[in-house]
């Protein structure tokens, strides 16, 4: 079953490129499809464009439901993602060879757009349906070639009048539990193969356009220039300095730069901080710091509020899984924006020897893998048979 | 004429993108065959994909040659290189006006890839003509998409067997004169519409390969990462600082990011320094002291030492001008590259009332071309009338 996803979307640079959809994507949701078929399960894409995998009655709106999504950063790993749909169905073919019928009906989804890769909004189809993204803006987001997201929606055959919130496959969800490879190296330090979180950190994207005056990079005097490029780097540093003062993490990971000429100094500098801390204050005082030292306001392009996974839920797997230990994360979730609009949820991470994420190094062991499954497999059973 | 070439090659984003072997190239190269056409002029294209209108003949070995290049940096101007080639036709529609052959052959020059916009290395035509760049290292360059200079030489249906230096057709010139907008203000501070050229100072462009470990953005400590970026900004200011130090001019205009997301900590960053100098080891100690400064060595794309124009030349040239004033430049131009191969060359300037270039801004005014045509018509027949 991994094997089939083996050379999906391989990107030339290593790792994977699986843009939402793109033909990669396309590709990864047949091979959804085909999954659910293969088990006899009913599938459904969303008005959001999420692929659901139904063993049971999606209208009852006590669903135990899990999964994660397909879909990655450039130039991103095996495992971030896939490794939860995965699981999910390893998990229900454990159930279904059981023999006996949930009480309350499972469900795999596959959440589109997770990574925000080719729009630069996380989370996009969780947001979606959910109602926190707006279906107007989403569809007028434009990739890097220019193209809108409602451009690539036609192309891919969806119907763009329904795109959006999706109010009844959101209140299908009973309990939400997604199963994900660790992006850190906790679970490495706490020498265990699986844990559960706790909460997501306060986390988001801001843009910051920096412009300057273009001119000859031969001929224009020092004196005479106004470039961004100095801009950029002083923001860099900035980021870095102010994360470090207020003990967060900040990231430019993106620069895009107009015209990019080895011989013109640019128009403009566009640089994107990713910014994350404990508490949501402390995010906003390390951007204004940002803005503060170039001199420029930030756009902010997404944001998700600190999320503490429901208490009673997390404890419940905790004892089922016999004691596992319980850890935060700095990396946004679908499972965060469903708790996010008050929905149970929760997250299993399995362990990451290496910690390396969003990068073709990303691993986890086969043996913590099947960990993962044997844990998804009983939290899934405790919840969804009475 | 000027109007033909105005909607060929517009950048979405404002200015011209011509680069070389691009839809927009192939068709000023068909314009020029065109204007060669109607003047009966012979149309030839060398070895290193150069464009030749010939009145007389090509083996004489004297030729007053003039021209410039059709290319443009991305988002560039209307009149860096297009001028230098309208302005050649013209003066000699005014020399075949005149109803006298001339006693040496004259020729129109359109220089191939220029700007150097599309691979990277400046003077690409020029090079190869003279041999300053093998044909092996220019056909296995690669574009921002990945496609290599001889596939797309392949496809505009160039012979790829043939493609490099050209003796027979640079032994044909004997004189060379190139007219260029000026690309800085140093005519409006000497209130001259029209200059000459003294020199081109020395000026190159290194490739500094930053490398650093991608990881994820939001759950890599701040003290286990090895981010690029900040490399990226040290090397932007040190850039300009060692460019101030040394009375030199430095640019970081192009940067290319891997794999380019806002949360993703780069695995690599490239950054293009562009530094110039009135002579040649001011150049070298810029370049060292930012190789200092990262402490990451820098790869040479491309280098062209201070080449001073003929003097004779020069000098007859402000005669036949009444005098017109003399000024240097830190702009390359292929009439540099001849120079060094000891080709007398010269260069007449047309006053840019901003001193932008290479960007969409770039202007001179219409009776700041016509004097430059003037010149120009002047001086050809100075040179090919005994």
């Amino acid at each position: 079953m991994w094997s089939d996803l083996a050379d999906v979307g391989r990107a030339p640079a290593g790792g994977y490129r699986r843009f939402v959809w793109s033909d990669a994507d396309l590709t990864l949701r047949n091979w959804f499809v085909q999954q659910a078929n293969d088990r006899g399960l009913g599938v459904r894409e969303d008005r959001a464009g999420n692929l659901w995998a139904w063993w049971g009655d999606p209208t009852a709106g006590d669903a135990v439901v899990t999964g994660s999504h397909l879909d990655s950063v450039p130039s991103g790993g095996a495992f971030d993602g896939p490794l939860g749909v995965v699981s999910g169905f390893l998990a229900v073919d454990r159930l279904l060879e059981a023999g006996t019928m949930p009480d309350r009906p499972i469900a795999v989804v596959a959440f589109s757009d997770e990574e925000g890769g080719r729009y630069g909004i996380a989370c996009g189809g969780s947001r979606l349906l959910t109602g926190a993204l707006a279906p107007d803006r989403a569809l007028a987001l434009r990739d890097d070639d220019g193209l809108t997201q409602a451009e690539a929606l036609r192309a891919a055959g969806r119907d763009l009048a329904s795109f959006g919130a999706d109010p009844e496959a959101l209140g299908a969800i009973g309990t939400f539990v997604e199963l994900h490879v660790e992006q850190g190296r906790g679970l490495v330090d706490l020498d265990a193969p699986v844990g559960v979180a706790s909460a997501i950190r306060g986390h988001g994207r801001w843009r910051f356009d920096l412009l300057g005056r273009p001119d000859h990079a031969g001929t224009t005097r020092l004196e005479d220039r106004d470039d961004p490029m100095l801009t950029q780097a002083r923001l860099v540093l900035a980021a870095r300095e102010a994360a470090q003062r207020h003990g967060a993490v900040a990231t430019v990971g993106r620069v895009r730069v107009e015209p990019n000429a080895v011989n013109a100094i640019p128009s403009r500098v566009q640089a994107w901080v990713d910014a994350r801390a404990d508490d949501d204050a402390t995010v906003r005082a390390v951007i204004a710091d940002i803005a503060n030292a170039v001199g420029v306001g930030a756009d902010e392009e997404s944001w998700t509020a600190r999320v503490d996974f429901e208490p009673v839920l997390r404890d419940r797997l905790v004892t089922t899984l016999d004691g596992v230990p319980v850890l935060p994360t700095g990396a946004g979730h679908d499972a965060g924006i469903l708790a996010s609009v008050g929905i149970p949820a929760a997250m299993l991470f399995v362990r990451n020897p290496t910690g390396v994420s969003h990068a073709p190094d990303e691993f986890a062991e086969a043996a913590d893998c099947l960990a993962g499954v044997d844990a998804l497999t009983t939290v899934l059973r405790d919840l969804a048979w009475v």
